[in-house]
C-alpha cells in the first residue's frame, strides 16, 4: 500500500489552496512522454495495474493528517482541511488508459485522469513514478528481446536496481516487454512468471575443485542445473564438466569474449555428444551486444540481462509528464482547455484520444485528437475507460497474457520502426485539425 | 519489511545445495564497487541503515516456503530444507561496515558479511540493491551540492524515480549527500528532513489570470510561498507579481535561459524594493548546469534538482559487487582466502580492512589490507562492527547528523579530489603488501 504522503509537497499545498478557494471543480490531467529517448523509436506502456491499485486505495491515515497539519507551511490552513477534507479524501475520478503492453509514441497520453482538481493533482507524483519507470523498462525489454531474435532473454537485474521494490517492478515490466523470466524469486511469486537461476561463482569457489562443485550441484538439480564455467578458466571448466560424466542441460558464460568462448565451448560439448546442452550468456549485455553476438553467429541459446533492464542504463528516465489540459466551471460552466507556454514545454489543450490506423495488418500511423471529436474512419481508439468514479473497470490481467498481447502489438509495427537503430520520429504521429485549432485559440487567448 | 524471497533464485538453489552438502561453514563476502563511474572521483556510502534492518528482520513465511518447495527446480531437494532449515532461517552473522556518509573509492569494501555460507549468500541481492543505489545517489548529491557552492539544493526527483520506494530512498540518500530537503512528503515524514514545494504550473493555469492565482495562494501560504513565474511569460509574471502588492519570499524559474531570466527577474524585484525575495531555479539541472550558472554569476539563491538525483541519470548503476573472499573449514579448519580469476573480474582474497591516512587534517590516501594485519601507523580504520550474531550494534543515526558527518568527511578530501572534473583514480588507494602476497598465493594455488 502506497502512503498518500508519497507525493510532492506542492500537491498538498495546492490541494489546500484549491479547497480554500472552493475551486474543487473537475479537471483533467494527461500523462505522456514529451520526447522519446534518442535510441528509442517506440515505447511500450506498463505499470497501469499498479497505478490503478494505488488510486483505488488512496487515503490518509490519522497519523499522516496529524503530521501534516503540524508542518510550519500549513500553519494558516484551516483545521477543517485536515479534519474533514483529507479525512474523507478518496480518489473518486475517472481514468482512461492504454492497455499495458501497447506501443506508444511521444505526446500520446498513456493515461488521462479526470477528477476534482485536488484529487487529480495529488496523484501526479506516484502515477509518474509508477508508470514511467515500468514503461521505460518494458520498452527496453522489447528492444533486447528483438535483438535476441527468438533466443530466450531472462531478466537478471535485481541487484543493480534502484532498491528492491524497483527490482520487482523491473522484473514485471521486463516480462511484459518480452522476457521469458526473471531471477527475482519474489517477482516470480507475485506476478506468476518463471524464475530462473542456478549457481554463482561463489558456489564454484566454495569447493576444492570445479569438478567437486559441479557434481555436488547435480545431486539436487540435475535437471535444471546451469553450470557456470568462467570462475577460473572457461575452457578448462568445460572440459572438466564433460569429463565428470554429467549430462548438463545448460552451461553459462559470464565474462571474456563471449563469441569466441561460446564457439569453443560448443565444440567441446559437441565432441562429447552433449549436443543438447545449451549455452547461456550473461555479463553486462544489452541489445547492441546481443545483436552483435547474434549477427556473428555465436552459438548462444539464451541471454541473461541485468543492469540494462533493471536500470534502463542508456535512458534511465523518460521525459514523462502529467499535465493539466482542462478545467471545468471557471466562470462559465463549460470545459476550458488550458495550455502551458513555457519554452520547450508547451502543452496541447483539452481531453485527448489516440487513434491508430492499420493498413494490411500493420500500424500505419497515429492521430492524436480531441476526445470528443468524431473518431476518424478506420482509427482504433487506444485510450479506454479504466476507472469510473474511483472504481476499477478492468481487472488485473495475468502477466503471461499481457506479454502475449504486447508481442502481438509490437508485431504490428512496421519493420523499420522496430529496427534497433530507427530514429525516434520514424513513426508518423499527427495532431488532428481540431486539436491544432484548439491550441491556436488557447495560445491566442493567453497572448491577449 | 522485505520478503526473504527478494533474492535471486540461485541464492536459494545454492542454499539448498550447501545445506544438502552439509557445507554450511562460515564464509565472508565483501560488497565493493569495482570501478568508479567515469565522472566520479569518489563515492559516498549510504543505505547501511536499511541494509541492517533488512538483515535483522529476514525470515521466510510459511506461505513463502510452501510456494518455494513447489517450484519444479526444487523437486529433488529434501523436504527438511523447507520445513526445518528455512523455517528457522535467520541472519545470524557478523557485519562490518563503513558509516553512512563516508567517502569511499574503488575496491574498498563498504560492507563485510561473515555468516554461514547460505546466510551470507542469500542476502547478496537485496544488500546490493539497497546499498549501491543509495550510495550512487548520495555520491551524486555531493557533487551537485558542491557545484551550488553554498546555495541550497533541494531534491525534487520523486516523479522520475524508479518507482515510489526508489523515490523515498533517493530522498534519504540525497539528504545524506548534502541536500537541504526534499519535495517528497513521505520521505520528510519518515526520515525527519525538511519538505519543500509550493505550486506547480497547474495552479497558475487553474485560475483566470496569473495574478488571481498568486493572490489566492498567498491567502494560505504568504510566508512560505514560492511563486512560479514561467507558466506563460516569466518577465510578465514577475511584473504582475510585483504589481499585486504581495511580498513574495521566493520566486521560481523552471524553464528558458535561467541565467538571463534570473538577472532580469532580480532587477524587477529589486526595483520594487523586493530585495529579500529569493530566486529559486529548477528544470533538468545537474552539477554541470549548476556550476555554469554559479560561474556566470546568475543571481540564483537555490536549486531544485530532480532526475539527476533520483535516477543518477549520468551513472544509473554502479559496478557494485558482493564477492566471496573467504571460506572456513574446507578440509583444514583454517580460513581460506578465495579468489575469482574471470577476466576483468578478478578479486582479492580474505577479509579486509580499509585504513585512511590523514595529513594536516586532509585525507592523503587509503590502504586496503587484510583485516587481521597490524593496523598501519596513523591509519584510521573505516570498517567498524555494525552487527554481531544477527543483532545490530549501531542504532539508526538521525539523518541531519549523518548529513553533518558526511559534510565533514567530504571536507577532509583534498580540493583536487573534490573537483567536479577530477579523474576517477586521482585519490591514492594502495593494496597492502600482505594483501598482494595473499593474492599471488591464491592465484598460484588456482593455477597449479
Amino acid at each position: 500500500m502506497i502512503s498518500a504522503l508519497t507525493t510532492d509537497l506542492y500537491q498538498l499545498t495546492m490541494a489546500a489552496g484549491y479547497w480554500r478557494a472552493d475551486h474543487v471543480c473537475p479537471a483533467t490531467f494527461e500523462l505522456f512522454v514529451r520526447r522519446l529517448p534518442s535510441r528509442r523509436s517506440f515505447l511500450v506502456t506498463a505499470g497501469l495495474d499498479q497505478a490503478l491499485d494505488y488510486l483505488e486505495h488512496l487515503r490518509f491515515t490519522d497519523e499522516e493528517r496529524t503530521w501534516l497539519r503540524e508542518r510550519p507551511q500549513f500553519a494558516k490552513v484551516p483545521g477543517e482541511f485536515f479534519d474533514d477534507y483529507l479525512q474523507s479524501f478518496r480518489f473518486t475520478g475517472d481514468v482512461w488508459a492504454m492497455a499495458e503492453g501497447t506501443p506508444v509514441f511521444a505526446n500520446e497520453p498513456l493515461l488521462r485522469v479526470t477528477a476534482s482538481l485536488p484529487e487529480a493533482q495529488l496523484v501526479e507524483t506516484a502515477l509518474l513514478a509508477i508508470v514511467s519507470f515500468q514503461t521505460s523498462v518494458a520498452s527496453k525489454a522489447a528492444r533486447i528481446v528483438r535483438a535476441a531474435q527468438g533466443r530466450a532473454v531472462v531478466e537478471f537485474g535485481a541487484r543493480r536496481a534502484h532498491g528492491v521494490d524497483s527490482a520487482l517492478a523491473a522484473a514485471r515490466a521486463s516480462f511484459i516487454g518480452g522476457c521469458q523470466g526473471t531471477s527475482l524469486v519474489e517477482a516470480a511469486r507475485r506476478f506468476g512468471v518463471p524464475a530462473s537461476g542456478t549457481m554463482a561463482h561463489s558456489w564454484v569457489q566454495a569447493f576444492p575443485t570445479e569438478r567437486d562443485a559441479f557434481i555436488e550441484f547435480s545431486r539436487s538439480f540435475s535437471e535444471s542445473a546451469v553450470y557456470l564455467l568462467d570462475t577460473y578458466d572457461t575452457l578448462a571448466a568445460a572440459r572438466s564438466l564433460v569429463a565428470s560424466g554429467l549430462r548438463p542441460p545448460m552451461v553459462r558464460l559470464d565474462s571474456g569474449d563471449l563469441d569466441a568462448l561460446s564457439r569453443e565451448v560448443r565444440r567441446i560439448l559437441d565432441q562429447s555428444g552433449l549436443r543438447s546442452t545449451k549455452i547461456f550468456a550473461t555479463g553486462d549485455l544489452d541489445e547492441h551486444r546481443i545483436a552483435a553476438l547474434v549477427a556473428a553467429g555465436a552459438p548462444i541459446d539464451g541471454f541473461g540481462v541485468g543492469t540494462a533492464l533493471s536500470t534502463v542504463s542508456d535512458a534511465p528516465a523518460l521525459s514523462a509528464v502529467y499535465k493539466l489540459v482542462e478545467v471545468r466551471g471557471r466562470g462559465d460552466r463549460d470545459a476550458t482547455g488550458v495550455v502551458k507556454l513555457s519554452p520547450g514545454k508547451e502543452t496541447w489543450p483539452g481531453q485527448k484520444q489516440v487513434w491508430r490506423f492499420m493498413r494490411s495488418g500493420r500500424a500505419a500511423g497515429d492521430v492524436i485528437g480531441a476526445a470528443d471529436e468524431p473518431a476518424p474512419e478506420g482509427g482504433v481508439a487506444l485510450l479506454k475507460p479504466a476507472m469510473r468514479a474511483g472504481k476499477r473497470l478492468i481487472p488485473s490481467v495475468p502477466l503471461p497474457e499481457l506479454c502475449a498481447d504486447c508481442r502481438r502489438s509490437i508485431d504490428t509495427l512496421p519493420e523499420d520502426v522496430r529496427a534497433l537503430d530507427a530514429s525516434s520520429d520514424i513513426y508518423p504521429v499527427r495532431m488532428s485539425d481540431r486539436l491544432q485549432d484548439a491550441r491556436l485559440k488557447a495560445s491566442r487567448h493567453r497572448d491577449a
